[in-house]
């Protein structure tokens, strides 16, 4: 578990490194991005993905924008005479959402043009390249579900817990309606907002729904590390603790609290990266309490693995396709030689990065609950 | 409606220049606020109510915290060798939650060590003073409600709009009850968060709820202003366009897909500052629609606005004892006098802000829907 987890976590700062292509002729369409706080004109992106910085900082001397080209650390901003530092990357950024943060003077700090998101075990910044295929995850006049707050009970760690809940519109509609369940758990240096505000997991589903291209399930989302991870400790992370709380406390108090369909046939698990690992340790341990399993850039099943366990309804791989593509093309290979229904799914000119996550996601939820 | 505004806008700025006091002898019992990003170890508070700041910036040549003396410009932080810069505020702070960010170089962010909360029209740092009555706010193993993002359509404005929903403990349990519902607005720079995050308005409820002193009710939070406002253009806000929002479209849509008790009985507004001003302004405009009606240090009603309308079945009137107790004494009087249901409370060494409507909403739910 570790040594793959820390595998994920290198190979994830590699392709955050390298995210970036060279290219000429700047188009002069800047605009700001959607992720901006209210009424903050930067950064700004333009049509070809090229991203760029305004920040004022009258007195320093430096400042350097952590997106652009990784190699040589980042973008760094010109001072102008009127106090802000701009700059614009010098390539092209990967379509979709991307992590960042502002070294000031040897100190690092957030944009204070942008929203803050969930991940390196901080709140950072947040820039998001208008993709090409937004539509699936744009906010529409459709029917909307919720996402609901819940803070349930954990004795295991003698505290109450959070999770977030995404009803499916109509939710509150029938009251003898029951749904089947996702359980979908976020990558390391990540919580339990990530699927919400970087993913879009609500208005994926949402605009799923609304073309009627999949049946309405309610989708889980909760913090993945349970025991005390010192930073830098990865070696201490448990994922005892985790599964838990997860099939022991939180299972419970869902089917307890929503109206579930509360059984195997009707209970998945996914995860992006960490989660993936987590998803596939879980599943594996746990076989009867979920039927369909998916890794999101968080490694493989193999049939070794699988063998002599409850058999799975559905497995689903994906990456993207500037992660390790032929991988995951070879363990659905064998999966599928072995027997099982295996799906894989490679996100076009994307990284380990959000965008990967988003269409994985888009493209899983049809196969999901097809009895 | 704008020059009230601006008095509470103004009155708010003075009030949060002033709120430390001096004294001696700094006990060095500092521990992290609670409100600290995950790890990380300052800002710290001691159990006098001094804040203790610390940011690594090692090329940087000035960073001033905007809390402590306010008139002076904030807490002036001394580098050291290490590259840190710490301070302590020159006074003790206000009990409750407080907003501010850190100036380095001339440039305004925030502290990396704080969790981020929107004030002041952007994503603010954040600092808890352990208040001697805390536990009324407390995470308590208590059963806990949830609090549930909706979007609804807005046609008067063309959009999505966004808003929470508390629903008390139990609201899954039983399909046919049904809940009075308090619709609470936050102040001027905040937003839709701004009651669930620095106010604990869900904690305050699972705590009076779990405690048998209310009986349980819905609370409903989103955004008060609802069409362009520029940065510095207060005049632009108009308060139609939210009044339109509110009770045609947000209303209605609660009603629809949340089991409410859709009369005047058993609705009610309140808001807090800007919020208070809104609530006065549309239980005015609209008193059929609300039967009970709270002013969060947000301006006051007097007979003479009331007469001629249906009659509210309870005002309630608050501040804090650093803002203006005497109006709100002289107001309530004049309003008893006139024969109606009026409970004002004045929260003790706190000014025009979080503890005071935290305490607010402590002292009003108890008084509401008591039919």
């Amino acid at each position: 578990m570790i040594s793959r987890l820390k595998q994920i976590l290198l190979f994830s700062l590699a392709a955050l490194a390298g995210n970036t292509c060279m290219s000429q002729d700047i188009k002069e369409d800047f605009k700001p991005s959607v992720l901006n706080q209210p009424g903050q004109p930067y950064p700004q992106v333009n049509s070809q993905g090229y991203a760029r910085f305004r920040i004022l900082a009258p007195r320093a001397d430096s400042v350097r924008v952590s997106l652009g080209l990784g190699g040589k650390g980042g973008t760094l901003l010109t001072k102008g005479e009127d106090g802000f530092f701009t700059g614009t990357t010098a390539g092209q950024m990967d379509e979709g959402f991307h992590y960042y943060h502002v070294t000031i003077d040897g100190g690092v700090f957030n944009d204070p043009g942008t929203l803050n998101f969930y991940g390196s075990v901080r709140w950072e910044s947040g820039i998001e390249i208008p993709a090409h295929d937004q539509d699936f995850y744009a906010l529409k006049d459709v029917p909307h579900g919720n996402v609901v707050q819940v803070l349930f009970p954990s004795k295991s760690t003698n505290t109450s817990r959070r999770a977030f809940v995404y009803t499916p519109p109509g939710y509150s509609k029938d009251a003898n309606k029951r749904y089947p369940v996702l359980y979908l758990q976020h990558g390391w240096g990540e919580d339990e907002t990530a699927w919400s505000n970087q993913g879009h997991a609500n208005l994926i589903m949402d605009n799923l729904i609304a073309d009627a291209k999949i049946k309405p399930f309610i989708i889980v989302m909760t913090y993945g590390i349970t025991n005390e991870v010192r930073f830098g400790h990865m070696r201490e992370f448990k994922i005892d603790t985790f599964q838990t709380v997860l099939t022991e406390e939180l299972i419970p108090y869902i089917d307890a609290h929503f109206r579930t369909l509360a059984n195997r046939e009707n209970r998945a698990m996914a995860g992006l990266s960490m989660g993936g690992m987590e998803t596939h340790t879980i599943t594996l341990n746990r076989p009867e309490v979920f039927s369909q399993y998916a890794l999101l850039s968080g490694g493989l099943y193999t049939p070794e693995e699988l063998k002599d366990k409850t058999k799975p309804k559905l497995i689903f791989i994906s990456c993207g396709s500037r992660e390790n593509p032929d991988r995951v093309k070879q363990a659905t290979d064998a999966l599928k030689q072995a027997g099982y229904n295996v799906v894989s799914f490679v996100s076009e000119n994307t990284a380990h990065e959000f965008l990967t996550w988003r269409r994985s996601l888009y493209q899983l939820a049809p196969l999901l609950f097809q009895n």
